[in-house]
């Protein structure tokens, strides 16, 4: 039987378990990737080890997400990212240098390869045919420090584009329409593998697009082959000697086939506040917009901006909207720059901010109170973009821009000669230029470690014994993401790397008293409904609740990378046997579990609800190693207590 | 008798009192100028004054300085100025069009006319031959309102410049050497008026350095004449026919002549944290840097980035520092990436900023904790740059982009060819789009103005009878700036339009207890040292008081911008007689003033230290019209009293 894509590079980096589908494998990943926001708590883990150097082969810390710098908070993170890149052998990409995702996939992405990063969007290298995945900082941690990363065999699930995309349609609307049919649960313990013709005349950038916002359908990744276009794209970035050619055996089978037809797709738009809210720009009725804001690591490479510029190009930014632009990478922005598109933008009334996330997660440009932003980044969801009650449409560039024109949302077919944009694709050549990477000494460790006053050392869960008898703290409803958690923006990402502070922001946009109440209440259960925790990657979601004292979720469902994260930090991801029951469950009941180590190995667990004098069963879906750790009290006492054994 | 240039301005726009130094003089202002931070107060006071549009010849709302949007606040101050600006007849200039100062020396100065602006560094336009004059947005509001600004005939002192700077000193080092010399108190009462050979070679965008910066020296401005380079300038800008020749007469006479060889002079830094702390670099110690910043109102012109730029070409940003850049205008980033000149600077290393004010006033790129940062922006105050113990060092961009690649502080003449810096100078000619500009209607009554959850009315001051008997909130020492009373920085100046929540934060990096001390004495005083409120020129240094109920500020001197906005919103601003005194008061003790209005009113006020038992005489510096401005309750309550009478 021949294999998937996915299925051959797995089969490479397999060092436990086996591929069938559902059951759990163990694979190395050969790149890691952190950044700021994330990284300072992985680097925290890391530094536990007592691990001299990383051992994958390629690890990456990007400073890109905090770049205001609002106060010294920032800047501290820099450098401490900056010193333990140096002390433990990590390439540091400086603060301006780009976007980690755009930035891997154009100078470190290896067709063939396996990376994981600390971020929800580290799947956006399946572009260049990486099998990248997102995962909590300390499990890229654990992939730094050499160790498998565990996860259940995803489902194949085939991708088949047909046809090629019309001028003024784009790959982001590919994702779009994904999204529309299959919704932001649709991926869950899937691999979206993408084939077809329509493959062809999709470039890296544009693969990456897509894969990057495969995220949204709660895939485990995304992927592309590594074909001619692939080869070329590394050509031109001077990287020939990467390219290996990885495409699916012909026999290669999948669980589900999905088709979609690009010579009829139309430019679409995901409506708030979730990405799979999606309807076509034309059935939009008029709704008038305060931003616009093109880039981010979904849609901030060089066609896209260029198309974005071309559209603009002869016309003004409405009064009523303001436009910014940022690029994905240094790289891109000095292309860009070189042939005067930045200049053209400029000219249009956008303004140009550094290449950075930015925006997209809240970090700077936060719309006005109730305001509508166009987007071409990855996700809406409320409060995403730092101001609680904005409205967020996301869009591809050709569309972000023909709306930053009429202040309505707007495509470019409407009265635009999208021919104009039919031609505009990736330049020629790109020029290297490598300098603000930062290559750590060979022997790192004399290097001493920065810490800034808001660095404090990660708090360790308490490990369970005993019965369990908890209140319910908060009780909410199917699709709770991180940002509901723990919100996005510039204020709350800036104490990503001091819990106790970031705790006290749990929940704010969603239950204004959970945090006093989780407080009084000391120790307590969350109640969760569909699909609870997806999103963002972001460990903070976990790590903020076990410190206010939650010693278990239980949902109807919980996002893969949310899981993991709460396995890791102690917390039980329990899941209801039957979803009615959540309806027996209120804010405050008092829940009772017996012998809780017991019920975790053997992974069916009895909830009295005393409150209301109910018992119920609920599901802990983990293999026996997860059992052992929630055993153990989280990953960090499980290694703790592992080392302590050797 | 002669004139001098600042007399012969004057005297065309005065419509009250006479020249004589001292006395009393009331000015019409043709041109106001505000911005985002002073803004939103200045429209919410003109809207009280129920005029509908302005009667200035020309007035501008700059949008510049809070363009971080870190939450919804700033861009619903964005969108409550466009309001205002269509309302009232006010041009508004579209965030990204870069910084208040800078773009109307470039765009709009006309030599021979006054400017007053609600910013300290408005004097820019000095360089244009502009008498410029920063106040209160209160005070703006006035002018706006047609009123004359009233203030006290300044000196007029003459700054006679000889020979010629050498490549790699800066006219930045002229206005350091001004400082070195007289301090940041030397100006005070004063017109520095600039003259001599040395003239003829400055730019207009160096003149302006030295006019923006003449703000530290407490100067009410600093003018050069209008003369051939001024018209070469605005024939550039496409303005000649706003050029009229303006000299101070032979015969012209001045109160003190100070005379600085420009041969001579040695590039120079101003060490934390005081702009007047001036040293040779060549003097200095090494100083290891974190962080360095070019750009500003200062230092944001063509050639002072292109300087930068060609320092640092072919070298790189050294690893350890944190380079940002910013543009002072979109003309000027324009001309930039025209040259290829942007492009240089990323190649160096260089993190590109919005063309905003940006990290000069702590609204980004904070320093790490306890970080030095080089910056050629013009205030290294405690606090200033969001990071309340970064040490800030002000040089010229010759300096900074030195120190950028050795990463401690270091000048271009320091092995560097400072040859290659000669002859680099403003373009051309510069290339004109005003498209950033938002022209209001011809009738804006039916604009509905935006309003923001943070955007809240200006409170009104308590208005003083009887005897005053309150105790002391806090004792300071000298040189209090504006900054110590309410912070720079991101996050506070978001705060601009909401008195009640920007009062919480008052002296908060100088006493950490002022706020809850003021809040339970209810009613207080504040003793302060010599030149309290020096600095910029935010009037919430007196309102947020005022709000916690401070009465009035006895001190050893006032800062002269300061002092009026203490009486614009009714807070007595007390000199003490004999500045002994100021040591017999201490925190908490209980001062006493009898009948306060009718002590007003004869300026000479008797304080009883009721706790020590000890009497003391105060002065209480103010015109008839100003005791009568504050025996109203300031100036909102005196022109509401006004407007009721007709």
């Amino acid at each position: 039987m021949g294999l998937t894509i996915a299925e051959k590079i797995i089969k490479n980096h397999l060092v436990d378990g086996d591929m069938t589908t559902g059951s759990e494998i163990g694979i190395i990943f050969d790149h890691t990737l952190t950044h700021d926001v994330t990284g300072t708590l992985g680097y925290l883990a890391f530094e536990t080890m007592n691990i001299p150097k990383v051992k994958a082969e390629l690890s990456l810390s990007y400073v890109d997400h905090n770049l205001l710098q609002a106060d010294y908070k920032n800047m501290d993170d820099h450098m401490f990212l900056k010193s333990t890149a140096e002390k433990f052998g990590v390439i540091l990409s400086r603060a301006g240098n780009g976007i980690c995702h755009s930035i891997h996939y154009q100078r470190f992405g290896k067709p063939g390869k396996t990376l994981i990063g600390s971020d929800s969007h580290s799947t956006t290298g399946g572009g260049l045919g990486v099998l990248c995945i997102g995962a909590g900082a300390l499990d890229v941690a654990m992939s730094m420090a050499g160790e498998a990363y565990y996860l259940q065999m995803p489902e194949i699930v085939k991708v088949e584009l047909k046809g090629k995309l019309s001028p003024g349609v784009a790959a982001k609307d590919i994702i779009l329409e994904l999204l529309r049919r299959i919704g932001v649960k649709g991926g869950l313990g899937k691999i979206m593998e993408y084939s077809g013709k329509g493959v062809n005349s999709l470039s890296v950038p544009e693969r990456a697009t897509i894969t990057n916002m495969g995220a949204e359908v709660g895939a485990t990744t995304s992927i592309f082959p590594s074909d001619e276009i692939t080869k070329e794209f590394l050509v031109k970035q001077g990287r020939e000697k990467d390219f290996v050619e990885i495409k699916a055996d012909e026999d290669a089978v999948y669980s589900e086939v999905i088709t979609i037809d690009l010579d009829t797709l139309m430019p679409l738009v995901a409506m708030p506040s979730m990405p799979d809210n999606v309807v076509k720009v034309s059935e939009l009725e008029q709704v008038k917009v305060n931003q616009v804001f093109i880039g981010s690591c979904t849609n901030g490479s060089y066609a896209d901006i260029a198309k974005a510029a071309k559209v603009l190009k002869g016309k003004k930014v409405h009064p009523d909207v303001s436009l910014s632009v940022s690029a994905g990478t240094r790289q891109t922005f000095q292309e860009l720059m070189r042939d005067g598109i930045i200049a053209d933008l400029v000219t249009s009334g956008a303004r140009i901010m550094e290449n950075s996330c930015g925006a997209c997660t809240g970090i700077g440009q936060a719309p006005n109170t109730g305001g509508v932003s166009v987007r071409t980044s990855n996700r809406n969801f409320k409060g995403r973009s730092g101001t609680m009650d904005a409205k967020l449409y996301l869009v591809s560039p050709e569309t972000a821009a023909a709306t930053a024109i009429t202040g309505y949302v707007s495509q470019v077919l409407d009265g635009e000669n999208a021919q104009v944009l039919e031609n505009i694709g990736e330049p020629e050549v790109y020029h290297i230029d490598d300098t603000m990477f930062i290559y750590p000494p060979e022997d790192g460790s004399g290097v001493e470690i920065y810490r800034g006053p808001n660095i404090k050392p990660l708090p360790i869960p308490e490990i369970l014994i005993g019965n369990l008898e908890v209140p319910v703290v908060g009780k909410f409803g199917d699709n709770i993401t991180t940002d509901d958690i723990t919100p996005a923006s510039a204020t709350f990402s800036a104490l990503r790397s001091n819990v106790p502070e970031i705790s006290k922001i749990t929940f704010m946009g969603r239950d204004t008293d959970f945090v006093e109440r989780a407080k009084k209440m000391e120790r307590s259960i969350i109640v969760g409904g569909e699909n609870y925790g997806q999103g963002s990657s972001r460990e903070h979601a976990a790590v903020a609740p076990m410190y206010l004292g939650v010693k278990a979720v239980i949902a109807k469902s919980i996002a893969r990378i949310h899981k993991a994260n709460l396995i890791n930090f102690g917390v039980l991801p329990l899941v209801f046997k039957n979803k009615e029951d959540y309806d027996k469950i209120d804010r405050e009941d008092i829940l009772f579990i017996e012998n809780i180590v017991d019920q975790i190995k053997s992974k069916k667990v009895t909830v009295l609800n005393k409150t209301k004098d109910i018992s119920f069963e609920v599901e802990i879906e983990v293999t026996d190693r997860e059992a052992t750790i929630l055993a153990s009290g989280g990953k960090l006492n499980f290694v703790k207590n592992k080392n302590k054994k050797i």
